[in-house]
């Protein structure tokens, strides 16, 4: 249970201007909708403003520009979802570990685990792996040989870690992610693969988080490289020798393939693909279902998604999309004789 | 194995017009194309004429409309295919679960646990977790503090289920299936990005069935809800705070981002996207590969798959689809001389 | 530590076209980029002429074409990135298993294991289950009744392999795979669901690779069969009763629906969906992103990507491809006066 809080309390702590209602008890955060006295809710903009006119929250965070549009008890924040989330982060701190390692485990002799790690039942540790100061490795986990955790960081149950990946500090990774798989590299030989050994490993950065069930392959001959501060939803797949830039974030179902460098500070959204051997520039925003099939080297925000519509419509003019070369030949074709008047009228 | 049943008794079990074969003995369902002379397989339209007429099942089920088109010992139904599956239930009824807790399992002893569950090996239950009667938790399954399981829900091996979070009865989750891991929720601080503590819950309907690898977020604030009845299949991503409507169902690799609500007897297919906080009413149909980018408000199939065609005929057509403004005015410009006349001729 | 070869030693062993350099040492392989000279790369074509020039590679294993393009000790061969594969092969073999069984394991009393089988820490090994020789079970792996596991297969940690499941030998398994879940076999009886059971199993031959967190589903009457050589990727769902042709390869989070039949040397780029009830002849090449929907009869490459955009030159194309209808039939009544004056001159 979170320890309550005033208004007061937080703002002092947080920041932010605090309107009025100091002494209110804020004992968890909570949405427009649902919140309750005790709660307080955030209101980031019009498209929430009957929820905002009905709510029962006892205080909410609002952006300047809505600061007289309620007469709750009120913080003003230019940042009014990130000034939720740090008041949410005060009123739920992460779990400490609690030193110790669970009898079922099998812990390599050879493993450097600090005093302080937390290891659950039935994990398994290789040979010459390391844990830093409170690293939390959950029940079922697979820490091959050579892994290194960093301090702080913590793996929700049944993560598997391939042998010498090395994950930094304060680093989250959900359930079921597998961190160093091979890669997908093969070579064609009259009809068979031949499978390329994947001696590369996988590198992340501090402050990463992954998501569940996601999988992030080793590199082939060099690293596949996990920037800093990335966040990955579930279900991501990062194929071999990829890079993925310092605070880049992607939604779930993303796929990167193979060797693709994507920049910093970018976004890909839900179920994107960047395809193999691409680079996107810093700042570059992929949008959902879009297939990335060039490097980019612009910042934007770029898009490929095809247009839904109800069936019989997207049937009717989807079909056209194979006649489209056509159509533009018999648009030239009616144009023609017009720009022959004009080069006639011309010349 | 199964118990064998007469034809006759299977009729007089499950209803459905018996034609003829009263007393063939069926052990089995089987494939029109496979089944033997012990084997029924079932018959759902003109598709499958030419495997019915070679067919060496000793029965098949069949609709009214084809109840001549075959000799063979069968039955009438108006709907063969469920009629199938309830003769395939009554012949494959699914394995009871034998009571007991395997010594590996590590069971808290604040867990509340039916004497008539059963917990395989290695599998880990949570301090204040509930499971009810004949309750199956497979091998090396996670289940965090307060977990709540019904009756009769199994659980294959390796589902992690995060703290907090209840399954309702007669459920089944696959294996490799994340219940509850902390949903996609992040504020961005000047590049930076904040992490949202998950405080609510996913909240799991009676009936229902999730797939192998399924993913389903908990709620930001408030609950990720899945009613009763929905089926989804593998590899599939429910973003946090959703709400899947009862009886719907979702096709493998499909994503549903945050905050989306889904209506009741919806389906959705294979690997499409409904995007982030959109609705969904009752009785939509989202074809396979289709990403849904606004609300819908009216039942009825929806559609956005892009039509492939030969890589040739692809990379010509789609190119132009980057020109379609451009070609629309080019149209424009042919019909303004042509407008000006009918104009000049009515005015 | 891979032993090192000399140059010549590598190409007596494995063919190719010796240049010069027999006596250099070469320990490793590495790419163009980051070899040192104990390292040996290779060269594919010109996009990679510039780090050709650059490398510090000790040697390179070069294309006829390309032999006189740099003078590094080199290796001519046709097929440069196989050639390099085996050489990684040689030098990074497979690491052997050392036989055991581990003390934490629970193995059927009924199981039938190969004295040179190894099965690491939790695994599960149901009745009836058989492992041939040199077959490697991972940390936590779960084995159904009646699995059979062929002779130099692996399976990394926390794969599931549900009963009956048949895998051949030199197969590799990656971490989270999930064998022979139910398939999403539902028939609709009045708005609900009504499960089938799915008794058919999941054939899988020799060679075949398959990826981290990948599912395949057992059939629901019939088998699903992989057969030999196939490649699977991560993150790839198979559904029930598909049969993937021998030596097929498809890259991560494809998806095949139910009763999909893939012919042989086809592949599947990353992401692409097959719908169900599909057949592809040998041969087909299916690019990234592309949803086929409709059965392939020749052998070629199909694509059916959208092409993508700034997202504002999308969002204005794409909007009129919800009126293509409409352009085309404003085309049509352009050309009909045309049409009438050519019919008159011919007329």
């Amino acid at each position: 249970m979170p320890k309550p809080l005033t208004l007061g309390e937080i703002a002092s702590r947080l920041g932010g201007r605090l309107v009025s209602g100091a002494g209110i008890l804020i004992e968890q955060v909570g949405s427009l909708e649902h919140a309750g006295p005790r709660q307080i809710a955030f209101f980031s903009g019009p498209r929430y403003r009957a929820q905002l006119a009905a709510t029962r929250a006892g205080a909410v965070v609002v952006p300047a520009a809505a600061a007289q549009q309620t007469r709750l008890p009120r913080i003003v924040s230019d940042n009014p979802y990130a000034y939720f989330a740090r008041v949410s982060q005060l009123l739920n701190p992460a779990p400490a570990p609690v030193p110790g390692v669970h009898a079922t485990c099998q812990i390599d002799p050879t493993a450097r685990i600090a005093a302080s790690a937390k290891i659950e039942t039935g994990a398994v540790v290789g040979a010459g792996a390391q844990l830093g100061e409170r690293a939390w490795v959950g029940a079922g986990c697979y820490l091959g040989d050579g892994v290194s955790i960093g301090a702080d960081t913590r793996l929700h149950p049944l993560v598997t870690v391939y042998a010498a990946c090395r994950i930094g500090e304060r680093v989250i990774v959900h359930a079921g992610a597998v961190i160093g798989a091979d890669g997908f590299g093969m070579a064609n030989e009259e009809g068979r693969w031949l499978k390329l050994p994947h001696i590369g490993r996988v590198l992340i950065g501090d402050d990463v988080e992954i998501g569940a069930n996601t999988t992030i392959d080793r590199g082939t001959v060099d690293d596949t490289v996990i920037e800093q501060g990335v966040k990955l939803d579930n279900q991501i797949q990062i194929g071999h020798n990829c890079r993925i830039g310092a605070h880049t974030a992607m939604a779930g179902c993303a796929g990167v393939a193979g060797s693709a460098v994507i920049g910093r500070h970018c976004t890909v959204g839900g179920a994107a693909v960047i395809l193999g051997h691409l680079s996107l520039c810093d700042g570059v925003h992929v949008s959902a279902g879009t297939v990335i099939s060039r490097s980019i080297r612009k910042p934007g925000t770029y898009t490929g998604m095809y247009p839904f519509d109800d069936n019989a419509s997207w049937a009717r003019n989807t079909a056209l999309i194979r006649h489209l070369a056509e159509l533009h030949a018999r648009v030239g074709a009616l144009e023609k004789p017009r720009r022959k008047k004009r080069k006639a009228a011309n010349g």
